[in-house]
């Protein structure tokens, strides 16, 4: 046991930088005057206390961590801080007479931290402010947390996506590379973060949002979570201006941020634009809205020009991971809807906030697909796999392939799992699946006008436990459960 | 073009057996005076002229084959052989009085061919027996026809599962190896088949059955390929003992026949029973007949008695990919039929006449994820993947690491083709899925108790086509769409 205790130091410092974001909603219960100031003053003084004193009672194990560490650190992260996160959304709910019980809102919590944005409550238009910006802010912290642990803490631990990350920006933009320090990248990297969050509270702004949604929705669409002040969401709005900001902005942060932060390091672009994992991205979902647009046209749901403005905005928004809504996109024929669900178990780019396959993970087995073509016509080609200008790694393909059989497993079991406590299977496989590619709103009971409080507490609980196992890129959460772990 | 001269040569040298084939329905015709031996006739001598023509007039093309011709050779088969067998097809229904249309008569015969058992066909009992006979002969013929595919021709191609397949036989039984030579090889398994349909006759003539039923039942058992010639499948018999008896063969049927040949020859069955393919492939099945027993149990469907057989017969008849039915088990709670759907995706072992993922590939890919797991860990670990005694190559895992992109992808895209024609999802997937895995029956419409005769002319078309591909292990037909294949 002692042999974790450097973890939980981490994790205590972890939880106290964490109370302190409880000052946004503070901060805006106070300008707003809504009466919950106590709540978050409350819940940050608990939060940073139990944080504090497990980081000061453990400071004598500050150590090295090893990757086993590394694994227990991140899967104990995604399961306490919404524990934390819950205490003042019950407690809020609770002051304003909507109580909620402890499994909707650690759903609602662990729905937020993961950029998820699946929610349990409704009326959201008359929640106090603070607490759609608690909400919403969870996303935007999760997003931060998610870039660094992709991009400075999982690479050092060798875990799937992040091996192929590194592989990744190794290969077209081979002479730079992200600065080797943890710290330094960590920095960078929210530098890009903190850059586009402003400039698309800027936009936001610019486009006719008031202050507090722009800030909202800023927090929602950078960390590709798909929350919303408002039960219906985009549509709230009725502008296709901040329809089409929101679409920059999605492509935008679906594409792997240290792309970004290389590109302005160095001062020129070229290598940005040929990465392919970014073409991948950019081209699934700009090609997956034309193809949701002609089937909406071809049906004969919109003429020409809102097909394309409904399918693009829609397809990018689910496609990406995020979520946002217009229209309640169900009422389509079943194809549109669940091809934007695929769409998002493959399109974001790694290194960004998206969850799911990832684009770089569909390349390398499409083209490891396409020599295996070849072989069977030539047995005795010898041909690597290439990304880029990069070679694959052997390595790097076994870990893909392992990766694809645990989301295929995971996936279907617990979407099995739902049908067995009596799930419809539309519903049950859309929930799973848009709970373990963080996508949000799932088709059936579980679609964009509808919500997961129709689910039973034991199909929450499936859910938030597919949310966790997707963002934590599932094979680090399944390590914890071979006996190779425990042993020392 | 004349490349593939020898190929078409070949081709008429398998028609013009086929040809021979439907004397089996003519003397049936004969000896049941059922009107329809003109039928027959005509038809065994169009195909054997046709057959003889190509064969002959090809002749001076004799010439050994490349894998490219291997593979063309084979595809070609399944889509010709049933064009064949839907000349006798249309002409015997249309001469009394229930004519067809062609694409209708094309899809009962690949589901014919490929042991598939789906139907378009109502009112069984009413057709006259000869066209039974034709029905399910074809499925034995099919089975015969994949054996010899999978364990002579395939693995002198290099093609996925075969390649496993020579793995996997080298493997636990190393010191002996399946005799050399395609011909004595073949000549061995037909043996074997022909040894499991004569026992398999016996015991359902024995059980009860009329002769002509124990025919045809035998013939659509030890081939895992389900059709039946009355509308209440197996419930016409209402026998607990020919179920009985149909389980034992199906679950002999789902296994190598390549292991019984070499426990044969060996004289001795230790290698046999320590099989971990044929282990697998047992626990499967029996394991997954005790879940759905188990479930029908739980949710109050049947008493302990009834839920055991009723589980077991229908786990291991969908999950052998046969599809034989007592009940009509969509009236269970759906993760029942859901359940036993999946589980024919990886039950059959390779070298049996199932479909699918196979087995072997299901603990190639188990092995590797938890090879990953450790890696994730002990990341300087070294371990080899293996499956019995054996290492299994890289390349092996590669090309299992193919299979498994192409046959999710081939699944996923012809269901959301269903699905955009206007399919409801549950019956697109599921119907893909019993297509692709040759198993028969799926949920929603084309269920046990329904029939792909509610499908549109378009969608019964691509049910034909996942059909033939999953018959084809996927990655050969894929492989006739590359370029470098059409490459001289
Ligand atoms: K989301
Ligand atoms: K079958």
């Amino acid at each position: 046991m002692s042999d974790f205790f450097p973890v939980l130091r981490v994790l205590g410092a972890l939880l106290t930088f964490f109370s302190l974001g409880m000052f946004v909603p503070w901060i805006i219960s106070w300008t707003h005057a809504d009466g919950l100031r106590h709540v978050w003053a409350f819940s940050a003084a608990i939060s940073f206390a139990c944080g504090a004193a497990l980081w000061g009672g453990l400071r004598r194990y500050k150590r090295e961590l090893q990757p086993r560490h590394g694994i227990f650190l991140v899967s104990l992260t995604w399961v306490l801080l919404p524990l934390f996160a819950t205490l003042p959304m019950m407690w809020a709910l609770n002051d304003i007479g909507r109580p909620i019980n402890f499994t909707h809102a650690y759903f609602e919590s662990v729905s937020g931290l993961t950029t998820t944005g699946a929610t349990v409550l409704a009326r959201l238009d008359a929640l106090p402010v603070s607490i759609n910006v608690w909400r919403t802010f969870l996303q935007w912290l999760g997003g931060m947390g998610i870039l660094v642990l992709a991009v400075a803490i999982l690479p050092l631990l060798g875990v799937g996506g992040s091996q192929l990350f590194k592989a990744e920006v190794a290969g077209p933009i081979k002479d730079s590379k992200l600065t080797p320090r943890v710290k330094e990248t960590a920095k960078g990297l929210w530098g890009i973060y903190a850059t586009f969050s402003a400039a698309c509270f800027l936009a936001y702004w610019a486009g006719g949002m008031s202050a507090i949604d722009a800030m909202m929705h800023m927090f929602t669409t950078v960390s590709l979570g798909g929350l919303s002040s408002h039960d219906a969401s985009f549509a709230y709005f009725a502008s296709p201006l901040l329809e089409g900001i929101a679409v920059i902005f999605m492509l935008a942060a679906s594409c792997n941020f240290a792309l970004y932060f290389i590109a302005l390091r160095k001062g020129h672009w070229r290598g940005f634009w040929r990465d392919p994992e970014l073409r991948g991205t950019l081209a699934a979902l700009v090609g997956g809205g034309l193809v949701v647009a002609l089937v909406l046209l071809a049906k004969g749901v919109y003429g020409p020009v809102d097909a394309l403005r409904y399918g693009m905005f829609h397809a990018i928004s689910v496609g990406s991971t995020t979520g946002f809504a217009i229209v309640d996109y169900l009422a389509w024929p079943v194809f549109a809807p669940l091809f934007m669900l695929l769409l998002s178990s493959v399109a974001t780019s790694a290194g960004s906030a998206g969850c799911g396959i990832k684009m770089v993970r569909v390349l390398i087995l499409v083209k490891q697909a396409r020599r295996e073509m070849t072989r069977l016509v030539h047995p005795r080609a010898v041909q690597p796999v290439t990304l880029g200008a990069m070679v694959v790694d052997h390595r790097v393909i076994f870990s893909v392939l392992a990766f694809m059989l645990v989301y295929g497993v995971t996936t279907i079991s617990l979407s099995m799992l739902l049908v067995l406590s009596d799930l419809d299977p539309v519903t049950a496989f859309s929930a799973v699946l848009a709970s373990v590619n963080c996508t949000g709103p799932g088709l059936g009971s579980v679609g964009p006008a509808g919500n997961f409080s129709v689910l039973t507490d034991f199909q929450v609980w499936v859910c938030t436990f597919a949310m966790v196992l997707g963002r934590l890129e599932l094979l680090s959460f399944i390590a914890l459960l071979t006996p190779s772990f425990w042993r020392k």
